[in-house]
């Protein structure tokens, strides 16, 4: 980790092109902070909202952010690049946060409570979950994404 | 961490008072999924709040819930019933939450922009500090928390 945070760029792409909450996007701020080599939205209208500029703190300038016109090329397009498509959510088959290595070219599909759509889905090379007790068992979206991009650094 | 996030009730005490922004209250969910002992608010009238009742998704109902009247007399008797009292702090004298080992009772003194006050800070017994890169050096206080709680278990 601290060889990782030493890099000026590592190449974690952290995508949250299906988050709409600007609450949430102040994910900005942590990717920037953790040394993220950029972050996909849906749309960079949001650099123009109060709330997104308040939450993010001006990490916006320093952190390459990209608006794909179609998500499915894009992600097709970084698989060909060697990216490794990780999808963050509860399935039969995640692996857990505590144990999973993440690769060095590392794409993260974050998404919020409608859960990752069935197209995108089958795109992905592996889904990670954050292991979780309590009643309530389903964790922000800004708090997950920090915590992978913790783990990855 | 397996172990403890298979324990009912650890002895993680997450102390917010110092937080005031009802967005970051989302902690209580937080707290709530990797199983905290419990969530110190400065007024338990935040729970009347619809803002913190959508972001804490019901989860205030499952974890025990404190408002000291004195959080400078709180801190003492934690410290008597043999807690660990750290600091969420970058000083020189932190330590990094990547080698930091924490104690079976901990106690996690939050805080916002403001950091700590001196009353409060001469009673801790360690400040932790998260190694962050990028140009904007500080983290949401919910996301630091979570990394510390991420942690813990």
């Amino acid at each position: 980790r601290a060889a990782r945070l030493g890099k000026q760029h590592g190449t974690l792409l952290v995508v949250a092109s299906l988050i709409d909450k600007p609450t949430n996007l102040g994910l900005c701020r942590t990717c920037e902070i953790f040394g993220a080599s950029g972050l996909v939205l849906d749309s960079l209208h949001h650099l123009n909202d109060k709330h997104f500029q308040s939450l993010s703190v001006s990490s916006e300038l320093w952190l390459p952010l990209f608006e794909p016109v179609e998500l499915t090329d894009f992600l097709q397009v970084k698989k060909s690049e060697g990216y490794c498509i990780v999808g963050v959510e509860q399935t039969a088959n995640s692996q857990s946060l505590q144990d999973f290595k993440f690769p060095e070219k590392t794409l993260l599909l974050l998404n919020e409570r409608e859960g990752i759509p069935a197209n995108l889905l089958q795109m992905l090379d592996v889904c990670v979950e954050i292991p979780q007790q309590g009643i309530i068992r389903s964790l922000n979206v800004h708090v997950s994404a920090a915590l992978l991009i913790w783990e990855y650094t």
